[in-house]
């Protein structure tokens, strides 16, 4: 038994939940650190550009502004400059709201959803790799303990 | 059985992999909101002081500013900015290494040290809190996967 190993024996629970935590947080970082440089090196992007296509991508028929910065789920990134930059690249085009001509809504056009498609298949490839540690089995048990957790962490109560 | 439910029976592992990492990062990013607000409210103190402070703390010995940037974990903030932040309250000091004395070390003060106290013990319980839903068992094993993910990751076999 490694020194290690006997320093966890017995430790109360908090400290367990401690560690997780501190891994939790060392391996998100990484997976985090090696997909900005993927995008970087195969579509010359980067995160921030990628959440914005992922979010208009779920978002079909366009999204305000304001949605899309809701939605950004790994960074807050500088949204009107990306969504200006897509624009500028054809990927993304802004259109008034039918019957609301003050309101602006954002969408993928044809070649940026070509574009997201081809990086959204990359992108499962390389978690699909990054993850390889976790069996089907394990991954879908983790996925329940951190949905139970987030319902912790709102108050909410399942629905 | 739920639409979802449904679209999941059956998904290649490379989907159930990506759906760990997007409920993952929604996770650790929900968590470290907390944790910031936490902080602020009862610490007046934010993540990236936390961090340094955190650091210095596993080294008692002292840490030169390079070797602290290094071991954050959350952010990687102004370094700088912090310490001296931190050494006008007097929670740090630095001090010339014996022997070289261009080189700079910096390491927590006994005021330092009992504050950075409270806050750790303050920081494990709202971890607790938040990762109520984990048992001690579900947590050792989802570390364990972690651990192997990491391995993988940077291509390093065990030791």
């Amino acid at each position: 038994m490694s020194a290690q190993e006997q320093q966890i024996e017995g430790e109360p629970e908090s400290k367990t939940r401690l560690r997780l935590w501190l891994r939790l947080l060392k391996f998100s970082r990484g997976i985090e650190s090696e997909l900005r440089e993927n995008l970087r090196k195969e579509f010359s992007s980067t995160l921030p550009r990628f959440d914005v296509m992922a979010a208009l991508n779920r978002n079909r028929d366009g999204m305000k502004m304001s949605a899309i910065s809701n939605a950004l789920m790994v960074s807050n990134g500088n949204v009107t400059g990306i969504v200006d930059r897509l624009v500028s690249e054809g990927f993304v085009i802004r259109e008034t709201v039918p019957g609301d001509r003050r309101a602006m809504r954002v969408r993928l056009t044809a070649p940026g959803q070509a574009e997201f498609d081809q990086q959204a298949a990359a992108h499962e490839a390389w978690i699909d790799g990054l993850l390889k540690s976790f069996s089907a089995e394990n991954a879908k048990e983790m996925i329940k303990c951190l949905e139970d957790a987030g319902l912790n962490e709102t108050g909410q109560g399942p629905t």
